[in-house]
């Protein structure tokens, strides 16, 4: 908790008077780069652990308005699609639990000039049930700033994830999951890929989010079925009968197939 | 809030003060009767008004151990597959809201011995969020008792649903919604059907759950291709040759295949 000024301090104590205690919402923004998901994860100052972006729910705000501001506050991505996807509820999630924890907590309250710190730990130390939300983004689009809590904001693969702080290594898992069973109802491809993209872009789409390899002349025959495809003419180049077609979505069909999934079978 | 007893009024007390403020827990438990869904609702004593199933979270319980925990205590029913699948955190969610309804909580907390009755007041009328977990069951296996808040515990169709608290009505859209978008990773037929069925009593099922028809030779040939059924001999009696086959599942080919979901395409 570093905090910048005495300013600070204050305006996040009243931050704290001002929302609901014990329920908290954590953002899992997923991102597709050289074939690879990836994870948008902040990096605790002072510490080499990192977390999903993620804060508390003003008594006056929906849980969805929460959400789309803590977004926006600790991450600087504004008007993205997020969706809930779980909450999480275990008896013992606090983020201060031990002795020791609890003690460096009150140490470092003590160096702030909060006007009611013992109100400040009791807050921070409390059981904490968290609603999850994720978003699907185009990563290159995305240019992320860490906040004040924070001395970095990366994008990290999830085949090397760093260690990340409390169950966020479980809400993150759950929210890959939660994607997995909604394929059909999400999209996907308009929401990873960029505007142009070849079959075998959308195929190694596919294949990294189920996480295993599918069959080409299969997935082109059935992604060309949905009818929500475009495909681009080709350049005149002097190599482009060699090169691959590129295609983009039909948005309006994709949207109407997503209302009652698109019934790709896997 | 017709209490019993003084015991029961005390023992009421001790469990507010024993549980999360500000979170609730309601279950939407489906089963399926006469070609017909039906959810279990139970009816609030002297009110005209139907709830879903529901309580609190004790400080000591995992979200899901609540769950669990609630629907027993409120409706008999004990060990059923209970699934979390979204949480409402409107800002005006309150049960309680209005000048009137405040009056008349005060009023009500008045008639009973209660040891703080602000305390009482005071959680009852916070704002809520909930956490609403979904059910399918047998509906013929269960035969559910209302608990002390209710008059009525009963299966109604959701054709025909009387008026919901609060935003139950929403609660109980949204649950059917997740079903829909989950049918190819739950165990719909498992859960709602009895043990014998025939191919028509399935599609009949998965008609209902998707509140569309569905093409009976399409459905025969990818029911049969998907390999988790049993087909039973007829009987041999003397109609038994107009007799539709009987078929069961075949469980653990039936679960094997949930796990990457069944590829059904409806």
């Amino acid at each position: 908790m570093a905090l910048r000024s005495e300013d600070h301090v204050h305006q996040f104590e009243a931050h704290l008077n001002d929302v609901i205690p014990g329920h908290s919402i954590d953002c899992v923004i997923l991102g597709y780069h050289d074939n690879e998901l990836k994870v948008l994860l902040l990096r605790r100052k002072g510490q080499d652990l990192w977390s999903l972006p993620g804060g508390f729910i003003r008594k006056s705000e929906d849980l969805d308005t929460a959400a789309t501001r803590i977004l926006e506050e600790r991450t600087g991505l504004g008007s993205i699609f997020l969706q809930q996807f779980y909450t999480f509820g275990g008896q013992d999630r606090r983020s201060v639990s031990s002795k020791s924890e609890i003690a460096m907590l009150n140490n470092m309250l003590k160096q702030y000039p909060f006007k009611e710190p013992d109100k400040v730990s009791a807050f921070l130390r409390d059981r904490f049930i968290t609603t999850g939300y994720f978003a699907l983004v185009q990563l290159n689009k995305v240019s992320p700033q860490p906040d004040f809590m924070s001395s970095q904001c990366e994008w990290k693969s999830l085949k090397a994830l760093p260690e990340l702080i409390l169950d966020h290594s479980h809400i993150l898992q759950k929210a890959i999951a939660h994607v997995q069973t909604q394929l059909n109802y999400l999209p996907i491809g308009l929401s990873l890929l960029s505007k142009k993209f070849t079959m075998q872009d959308l195929q190694n789409l596919y294949e990294v989010l189920l996480n295993r390899s599918l069959d080409r002349g299969n997935f082109q025959r059935k992604m060309l079925a949905l009818n929500i495809l475009k495909r681009h003419e080709k350049q005149l180049t002097g190599k482009a009968h060699k090169a691959p077609y590129l295609y983009s979505f039909d948005v309006p069909r994709y949207n109407e197939k997503l209302k009652k999934g698109i019934g790709f079978s896997f």
